[in-house]
């Protein structure tokens, strides 16, 4: 008799971003005059770049014809991007091309990583953090490592004492905000050699990063190329959340006990269960490299950042303690102690009409916490900051049946 | 200390279709002027449908848009988009758009449908079929069944004896390109009923099937929304291959023991594990049901049946004897008996300067047999078919020497 996967059980019922999903539809049916500001999902706000537009055009053109045709490409991803990749991303890792992967979106890595390893590995995951590091691992069947990041040692947890065969960190990190220092990952990347574990790297907020000191990839770090894979992607940074392209990087000394190195097994992996990216996609990435490209990215990038500096700003004014909105899109307020997180969530969209996301969805250790998405505008931030004002005051006197919309 | 999936060591060193492309670039590199003939891989042979490509480079021009911007879309996939494909492709099925998925390819779903099932679940493939089903299967430490198809029984098996979770089975058949009748399937309907075994049906060369009475999706058979998953493609039928658009099809009424049924299941799998398909991608799929778009493909695959028809009375005429190329692209060729399949491979490739797929890369029950893809033009066929005529008279006299191009 056929039997389901058993691992659905341990899976919350409802996946975070569906929850909060519903509520925003709610709020909007109810109060459908009413202006609402979004600081949920962290999803693009902006129209999508023209140049990125125009090669994803131009290459739908090229198909029309018996020249341009194209069929399947590599599983692995076109030779162009991988190489634009290498050389724009990592000027001085010097990486070859096989050991870049294109794929369709960071979600599709996280899991595709996990096949590389045996099925009863060990997996690090970080509370709070991304909820699909978890809930992968869970239903692949792995076992579970959860380690606390506490507010108090700024969300940046040392690595444990007991062991793992692979763990998830993300810097910039979505839901805190907060960087890893070069010291931070060193530390990591010392550890990883240490104990055996290989690092996973997520890096899709690098784009954020503008301090000049900030490590913008793991390979900046003395010794990761034998120890770390890097995930990167062109959702945040090019406004592909829309377009799906992302890509990872398996450093070709990386390998595990003498045995065959990881990224010709991630090739082989790959070749059996993908067909590659669409080619246009491709080429619109390859577009994000032109100077045309960076330029209208970076604008963009520059807005969310913007965002950011009023939201903390206004934060900061109102006495709120919060973490990260520097070098990153995300902001993780530390909420009145009187409120849970989905209570404060609630109270947040019905009485300003602003969407956060609370933070135990990202894990039990996110409680206490709203994390505020600045993919939006200057524009929405500025009259998010009048309405957030008012109600800091509001709820500082514990007034709560006022409105601030 | 962290330990690689040990599944890596079953698979085969090489995936079939990068031996077959490795040896189609020397031998293009050895006869530089000559006209080489591509009866390979499954991959389209024509431009994109004009109709399809507007719709494409319209929806990214949405994009640039303010009111047109789009983020990240429903995992799932988009409604107007499952809504098209539950019309019509399933007009008489009543399926609720709850019922279908879009993906990224057939492949990835072949990989996404065992996540539903226990890790250590039995599965079944023919022999020959798609490597994918079996690496895939092997990768993810799933035990085997292989069920033989023989050309005696006119690779058609009955279903086995022993029982299995998930079985996968393909018509139009890849690669021996014959068609399962509703008799077939539903005898593979109710030894499912009987034992509890799921079937996966990979129904991607559909779109080839015009004969009256062949079913163009095992919903034709009653009782199989109890036990059968469909995959589509938008690869084969609408030219899709370096585009990416798949669907599954996952009916409410498939559930195992009483449980949470399956595409409840696979909702929140897909929730968790992707973010969805392109946009634009999935608007050029949707414009394939345009009235243009129907046109237009038909065309495409009517050359591509023309191509195997030529290609059949050539080898009726040299009194070859084959399977397939009727409702399908694929032509499975049993060739002479003095020659293994990569033997005869090899020589067609330098004989002929055709390209074609040994048998025995889909399996052992392959050898014997060479597999012809019609995805070409007409032009080419009848290129062909001169070059085989001349071909068949020398090896039926075991003159070896020659060339026939």
């Amino acid at each position: 008799m056929t039997k389901i996967n058993p691992n659905f059980q341990y899976l919350k019922k409802q996946y975070i971003f569906s929850i909060v999903e519903q509520k925003w539809e709610e709020i909007k049916k109810k109060y459908p005059e009413a202006e609402m500001i979004n600081f949920g999902v962290g999803d693009i706000a902006l129209p999508l770049s023209k140049t990125i537009a125009k090669a994803i055009q131009e290459a739908v053109q090229e198909m029309i014809t018996e020249e341009g045709k194209r069929g399947y490409g590599p599983s692995e991803g076109y030779f162009f991007l991988r190489e634009a990749i290498a050389k724009h991303f990592y000027a001085n890792c010097n990486f070859s091309i096989e050991e870049i992967f294109i794929s369709d979106g960071t979600n599709t890595d996280i899991a595709a990583i996990q096949d590389l390893f045996q099925s009863d590995s060990k997996i690090a995951v970080l509370d709070p953090s991304y909820p699909a590091y978890r809930d992968i691992s869970i239903l692949s069947g792995k076992k579970l490592l959860t380690i606390p990041c506490l507010a108090q040692s700024g969300f940046i947890p040392e690595p444990p004492k007991e062991s793992a065969d692979l763990v998830y960190l993300c810097s910039p990190s979505n839901p805190t905000g907060v960087v890893f220092s070069k010291k931070d990952l060193q530390k990591w990347v010392d550890w990883a050699k240490k104990t055996g574990a290989i690092l996973c790297i997520d890096s899709v907020y690098s784009p954020f990063i503008s301090s000049p000191d900030v490590p913008k990839t793991i390979y900046e770090i003395e010794g990761a190329k034998e120890v770390a894979i890097e995930l990167g992607s062109f959702s945040k940074g090019a406004g592909f959340t829309g377009l799906r392209c992302s890509y990872i990087v398996i450093p070709s000394s990386l390998c595990i006990s003498g045995k065959t190195p990881l990224h010709i097994l991630f090739k082989k992996r790959t070749s059996i269960k993908s067909n590659g990216v669409a080619y246009p996609i491709q080429k619109g990435a390859l577009a994000y490299f032109s100077k045309q490209g960076i330029q209208e990215t970076a604008e963009q990038i520059q807005i969310y950042l913007d965002t950011a500096k009023i939201l903390r700003t206004c934060l900061e004014k109102g006495e709120q303690k919060f973490f990260g909105g520097v070098d990153s899109p995300y902001i993780f307020w530390q909420i009145p102690k009187q409120f849970s997180s989905w209570e404060f969530f609630e109270k947040l969209l019905q009485d300003c009409h602003i969407l956060g996301i609370p933070g135990d969805g990202f894990g039990d250790y996110g409680e206490g916490f709203i994390r505020l998405s600045c993919f939006s505008t200057t524009e929405k931030a500025q009259k998010a900051a009048k309405r957030l004002t008012q109600f800091f005051y509001e709820i500082s006197h514990n007034n709560t049946a006022t409105k601030y919309f």
